[in-house]
C-alpha cells in the first residue's frame, strides 16, 4: 500500500485547493483525476464564483458529467451557465439517466433539445422513462442496472453466468430473482450465492420475504425503510409486480443528508439548494422575501404594542421590560416546536398520544413558567422597586410560557394536517404568537392593574 | 410472495400500535416477533411512559438486547430503570460489544459488574477492547466480525473456504486481504470474487488503493468519507497497519442521522437524546437551563433599553417600533448563521474564502438593509406621521442588518476556532448581538436626533 493512499480523502481536496490558490492549475488537474466526482463537486461548492470558474476548467473532461450530477442545484446552475452548449451536450452523454433527468429540467430548451438528439436510443428511452416518474419518488431514485436471475437455475449456473458477465453493477449485494414474465420473486444474496451448495437451486436459497418498493413511494419513506431495516439494496416493482430496478443504500444516504439539510435550511427560511458562494444580488433577493414575511409579523406585534401607548407613556419601565416576556416565550416555544417537528418527521406522533403530549407540554410550560416568573419578578423588583410591575411581569411570563408550550405542539400539528411542511413556516407563526401573547399579556395586565 | 410482505414496514409498526391501544397484548407480541429491533425501538419511542412499559413487556425476550441497542439514550434509560437486573444481564448477553459498551456506561455499578461477570471470556474481552476506544471514533463504530483472506491464495480456494465457512457477516461486500502478521493489504470485492477467473490469485484481483480508517478517526469524518466515495465498508487498521475490523454503511447511516438530529436539536438548546415522551419534571428541568441562559441575554438587551428611558419617556412611538429593528436583525442574522454553520460542517469554509464570504454577507446585509429600511421608514411614517422617527428607524434597520450579516459569519467562525460547536451556542450569541445593536442604534440615534 502506498503511503499516499492511506490518507482520508479530505486531504486530496485540501491539496487541490492549495494548488488552485497557488495558481498551479496543471497540478490541480492531475489531482482531480484521482478524485471522486463527489469530491470535485464538494471542492467546487466551497469556492467563490471566480475561483470556481478557474477550477471547473481543470476538471477532467471525462468526469464533467458525473461531477455535475453531484453538485447542488445552485452551484450546478452557476457552472452550467458558463459552459458552452457543446460541452454540456458532451457531458450529458456520460451522465446516468437519473441525474440527467434532474439537470435537463433547468437547461434552456435549445440545449435540452440538442442533448435529446445527441443521446443514443437506449439512453434517450431510459431518460424518458425516468422523467415519467414524479420527483422525489422511488421511481426517480432507482437504477435499472440490476442483475436478475431465474429461480429454477442452480447456483453454479448463476456463478458461471456471472463469471461470463465479467462486471457487476456497483454495490451489488444481491441478485434479483424473477419469473418468466419478469415478475419479482425474491432476492439472492451474494453471500448465500458464494456460501451455498453449488448444486442447489436459486429457488431454495433466495429470500422471498425481503422488502420491495413501488415506483410511487416517496423517497423519505424509502429512506426510513432502509434505515430501520439496515438494508443495502431493495427491488423496485411496477403495479403488475414486475421487476423494474433497484435502489441502493448510497442513493439513500444522499436522500437522508438532503432531507436533514432541508430541515435546517428551511428553519431559517432558506432554500436547501442555496449556494453559500452565490453572488450578492441573487442571495439578497432570495433572503429578502423571508425578511419581508417576518416584517409583517413583527409589525403585527408592534401594532399590539401600539394599543397600549397610554400605559407605556405613563410607565416607561414597561417598555424596558416588555422584550423579556416576548423573547422567553419564543425560546420556550421553539424548544417544544423542534421536538414536535422531529416527532412528526419520525412518525412518532399520532392521534393516540397527541393529547398526552399537549398536556405534557402544558405542564412543562407551567412549571418553567412558575420558576422563571419568580426569577423575573425578583429581578424586575430589584431593578425598578415596584411591586406592581414585578407581579405583572411574573404573571405575563407564566402565561406566555404556557401558551408557548401549547403552540409549540399545536402549530406544527395543524400545519401538518393542512399538508404544509412545518419545517418551513411553523417557527414564524410560533414567534408571532409568542410575541403577541407576550406583549398583550404584559401590557394588558399593566393597563388593568397599574393605570 | 405473500401480499402481507409487500407492505412497507411502516404499517407493521402502525398495526402493532393499534393492537396495543386496543389492549390486545398477545397480538402485539406476535407482531413484534416479525419486526426489526429498530422498528420496535421506534415504536417504543413513540409511546408515553405508561404505554411504553406495557409495550416493553411484549417485546420478545430474544429481541430485548438488540432493541435496547437501537433506543436513544433517554428512552433507553426509561426502560432500563424498569427492568429487573437479571433481565438486563440476560439482554446484555445478546448485545454486540459496540452497543453494550454504550449501555453499560449508564447502568448502576452493581448491574454492570454482574453483566461483566456473566459474559463469556470472548465477549468480555471484546467489550473491554471497545471500551478502550474513545466515544465517537471509528474504533467504537467498527465491528470485528470480518472475513480476511491471504493474498497468495486463489479465488477458487477462497470460494471453497467461504462455502465451508457457511455464513458471512451481514453486509459483507468485500473480504479484507491481510499479510502474514495481519497487516492490511487490500480489499477483495465480492463481485470480483464471483466474476474473476477462479485460478487467479487474490493478490491480482484485490484493490490496494481502497480507503482505510484508523481507530481514532472521528465518526463524522468517517461519515463524510463514506458519503463522498459511495462506500459500503472500509477496513479499520491499528498504528502498525494491522487489520482490526471494518465499518459498514448501515452504522454510518446512523451516524449521519444522529449528526443531523444533533444540529437541529442543539439549535433549540435541546439534547439530541431528548425523549419527546419523557415525564414533565425532567423535561422542564433540562429545558429550564436553556431558558435561564436566554433570560440573561434578554435582560442584557433590556438593560440597553433602560439606558434610554429619557427618550422613551418623551416619544412613546419608539417603544412601539423598537422590536421591529431588533427582530429583523435576528432573522437576517440567523439566515447567514445557518449558511455559515452548514459551510463549516461541510468543510467549505477555509482561510482562503472567509474574507470573500464576510464581504459578501456585508453586501447582502447592505442591500437588504437599504430595501427594508425604506419599507420600514415608509410604514413608520404613515403610522406616526413623524419624519424624524421614519428616518431613524430606517437608518437603525440598515445598520442592524449589516451587523447581522457580519455577525452571522464571524460568530460561528470564532466559536469554531475556539473549539466550541457553533450549532449549540451561536444562535444565542447572535440574537444577543442583533438585539443589542438593534435597540442601541434605534434608541441611540433617537436620543441624538430627536431629544
Amino acid at each position: 500500500m502506498e503511503p499516499g493512499k492511506e490518507l482520508p480523502s479530505e486531504s486530496i481536496v485540501e491539496q487541490a485547493l492549495a494548488e488552485l490558490e497557488a495558481g498551479r492549475y496543471e497540478e490541480m488537474h492531475r489531482l482531480m483525476q484521482e478524485m471522486h466526482p463527489a469530491e470535485i463537486a464538494h471542492l467546487l461548492e466551497g469556492l467563490p464564483p471566480s475561483l470556481r470558474t478557474d477550477a471547473w476548467e481543470q476538471v477532467p473532461i471525462e468526469l464533467e458529467g458525473e461531477t455535475i450530477a453531484f453538485l447542488h442545484d445552485e452551484a450546478r446552475n452557476s457552472i452550467l451557465e458558463r459552459m458552452e452548449s457543446e460541452e454540456i451536450v458532451a457531458a450529458a452523454e456520460s451522465m446516468e439517466a437519473e441525474d440527467l433527468a434532474e439537470v435537463i429540467e433547468v437547461l434552456p430548451e435549445d440545449i435540452s433539445d440538442s442533448i435529446m438528439q445527441s443521446l443514443d436510443d437506449d439512453h434517450r428511452k431510459r431518460l424518458e422513462e425516468v422523467q415519467s416518474f414524479e420527483e422525489d419518488t422511488a421511481g426517480r431514485l432507482m437504477s435499472t442496472d440490476v442483475i436478475s436471475v431465474r429461480e429454477q437455475v442452480s447456483l453454479s449456473a448463476v456463478l458461471r453466468w456471472l463469471r461470463w458477465h465479467a462486471a457487476l453493477p456497483q454495490h451489488t449485494d444481491a441478485l434479483m430473482v424473477i419469473g418468466d414474465n419478469r415478475e419479482y420473486r425474491g432476492k439472492l444474496d451474494m453471500s448465500d450465492l458464494v456460501t451455498g451448495d453449488p448444486e442447489s437451486l436459486v429457488r431454495d436459497v433466495m429470500h422471498t420475504d425481503s422488502e420491495v418498493l413501488t415506483t410511487d413511494m416517496p423517497v423519505t419513506d424509502v429512506a426510513k425503510l432502509f434505515e430501520r431495516r439496515d438494508l443495502l439494496s431493495v427491488a423496485v416493482i411496477d403495479e403488475q409486480g414486475c421487476l423494474l430496478g433497484r435502489i441502493t443504500i448510497d442513493d439513500v444516504v444522499d436522500v437522508i443528508r438532503e432531507e436533514a439539510d432541508r430541515v435546517v435550511m428551511n428553519s431559517a427560511g432558506l432554500d436547501q439548494e442555496e449556494d453559500l458562494f452565490a453572488p450578492v444580488l441573487p442571495s439578497a433577493k432570495r433572503r429578502g422575501l423571508w425578511l419581508g414575511i417576518n416584517l409583517i409579523t413583527v409589525f403585527l406585534a408592534a401594532w399590539v404594542i401600539g394599543q397600549f401607548e397610554e400605559v407605556l407613556d405613563k410607565i416607561v419601565a414597561l417598555a424596558v421590560l416588555m422584550p423579556v416576556v416576548a423573547s422567553m416565550g419564543g425560546i420556550a416555544g421553539s424548544q417544544t416546536l423542534t421536538l414536535t417537528i422531529r416527532g412528526l418527521a419520525l412518525d412518532q406522533i399520532h392521534h393516540s398520544n397527541i393529547r398526552w403530549l399537549a398536556s405534557k407540554e402544558l405542564f412543562v410550560g407551567l412549571l418553567n413558567g412558575m420558576v422563571w416568573a419568580l426569577v423575573v419578578s425578583l429581578v424586575a423588583y430589584l431593578w425598578f422597586r415596584d411591586e406592581g410591575i414585578a407581579f405583572i411581569i411574573g404573571l405575563a411570563m407564566a402565561l406566555n410560557l404556557i401558551a408557548a408550550g401549547i403552540s409549540g405542539v399545536m402549530i406544527p400539528m395543524l400545519l401538518d394536517k393542512m399538508g404544509i411542511d412545518p419545517a418551513l413556516s411553523a417557527a414564524v407563526i410560533l414567534t408571532t404568537v409568542t410575541d403577541i401573547i407576550g406583549f398583550l399579556s404584559f401590557l394588558g395586565l399593566a393597563s388593568v392593574f397599574l393605570l
